[in-house]
């Protein structure tokens, strides 16, 4: 059986060509160059299989999402992504199983130019935790604090689909077509960080937020750091159509408050909106920011009553 | 009970004046500053209860350790401690447990000044998985390559002592005195990251490593990774006074192959040597650097024939 030191140099140790990379895995830790002018972005998270994605999820699957979630962090703060540094816990040492989940690691990480420069591999419960670092100009990092009043609330993609996809994972929906079933599960499997958006946003967006809890749970944190409301737009909410294929009621209850989406929600004002590059994903326009301190919804123009809540760990 | 937010508000989130952080706790990620002309030195350990430390460790030990460890891949790398990202796995949310653990996890972190700038909780098995970042001038990290023929071996403190404090946290060495076994004990359960000696090594030390698997097999990488070998002299392996208790093959034993000392090991030329400051810790030179690739041992100048082995993962 090949120790933890070989396991880790055949399965995590693939160097790509990477001038950032001063030393990578195999000292105590790796030196990285930080590009002038730019300050470090850091941001850390756990994936645990049966908490963070169904049992069932392919190790493929895990290995992308265990980076994408962590990705998707550094996009909401507008960084270059750069390096990761991955700890895994393992239960058993199955090479079948680090195969698979290091390929779908390093395939996300290599469409982002992404080094893994660390790792760690001890034997335990199935957990992933990624430490994702990046870089930004410090004056461009987009944050949750600077929302105004009047600005546009935007999202990017479609969203809910992941919610939709966790009910199909857990047999709890049985309604949708093979096609929007296996839509909607490759949504909740392979989220795709929103890098470019975030890059583009950059200078631009007042406050921004991945969407990982539900919209009006991440979009909340949004509104108290930026000590500003929202008034929200039900029918301009993006739902892809396997979302419309419900009701009306369900389709909201997703979009609103089913987390694992991973697109990025922001503000912009008028003003910088016209100033956007084009992008490669469509952005959407859901709202406004408002002075009083609530999330408000409206539906062609009347209030809403809507349960808000989000996903919490605990 | 408090939710996961709060929880970590709580008790992760204690902001000290540190202008390195740019933003900390509360955002997506947080942005830190890298002083100009350092590289950013990254490495990342995870830590579980029962497989890292006996399972009746105490939470405030645990914190302590599982930050140490961090710590000590960055003194083995000449690095300045800077910022720390803490990802805790919880088997439920015990918040006597979580303030013991965080306790123990900042007084070390506030000894080296050092921020806790990311974190992140979820419900499971008990781990954390905590990524440590510093920052050293590029040209003097220290790595494992640069050891040259003729080069003195050196360790600091003593060592073997966390390995017999594991025999006795295990109940499988009674002999000790209660003085030694609490001295030992506590050597297993507050390594200290020596981070003075790392600094003090900046440019002068030609390789370094910690010594968390064992003198021997951290000593192999150095030999490893700078292609060429050495030879120990056993009678000068410093030895705490609890070590001495035991008869000369058993201390031996444990000073090579027991883990977990997070002393550094280390080689320097004679030239090099008398250039180092005064330190706060005890140095001493254990062997020489040799053109065999080997590791030998000698007592009193008769080759030892020893079995040298290290702790593994799997």
């Amino acid at each position: 059986m090949p120790s933890e030191f070989q396991l880790i140099s055949q399965y995590f140790h693939r160097p790509r060509v990477d001038e950032s990379v001063v030393l990578g895995i195999g000292d105590d830790a790796a030196l990285l160059q930080v590009p002038h002018n730019e300050v470090l972005v850091a941001t850390t998270d756990t994936f645990i299989v049966g908490r963070h994605c169904p049992e069932n999820t392919s190790f493929y699957a895990i290995g992308h999402k265990a980076a994408a979630v962590n990705l998707s962090d550094l996009a909401a703060m507008g960084a270059t992504p750069r390096w990761l540094l991955v700890a895994i816990s393992l239960p058993n040492n199955n090479e079948d199983m680090i195969a698979e989940l290091s390929n779908g690691l390093f395939a996300l990480a290599n469409q982002h130019a992404v080094s893994i420069v660390g790792g760690d591999t001890t034997k335990g419960p199935l957990s992933i935790t990624i430490t994702a670092l990046g870089s930004v100009p410090t004056a461009q990092a987009l944050t949750r604090t600077g929302a105004q009043v009047s600005d546009g609330i935007y999202v990017s993609g479609t969203i809910g689909d992941a919610g939709l996809g966790l009910q199909v994972a857990l047999a709890k929906n049985t309604t949708l077509t093979a096609e929007h079933a296996h839509y909607c599960q490759s949504r909740l499997d392979f989220p795709q960080p929103r890098m470019h958006l975030g890059l583009a946003l950059r200078g631009l967006a007042s406050a921004c937020i991945d969407i990982s809890d539900g919209l009006a749970q991440d979009l909340a944190h949004i509104l108290q750091a930026s000590q500003v409301g929202a008034e929200l737009h039900l029918e301009q909410l993006p739902l892809s159509v396997a979302l419309q294929s419900l009701t009306k009621e369900q389709a909201w209850s997703l979009a609103l408050n089913s987390g694992d989406d991973y697109e990025l929600c922001f503000t912009l004002s008028d003003e910088n909106f016209a100033k956007l590059p084009a992008l490669e994903i469509a952005i959407t326009r859901i709202g406004t920011i408002t002075e009083a301190q609530s999330l408000r919804c409206y539906y062609q123009q009347q209030p809403q009553a809507l349960t808000i809540n989000g996903y919490q760990h605990f």
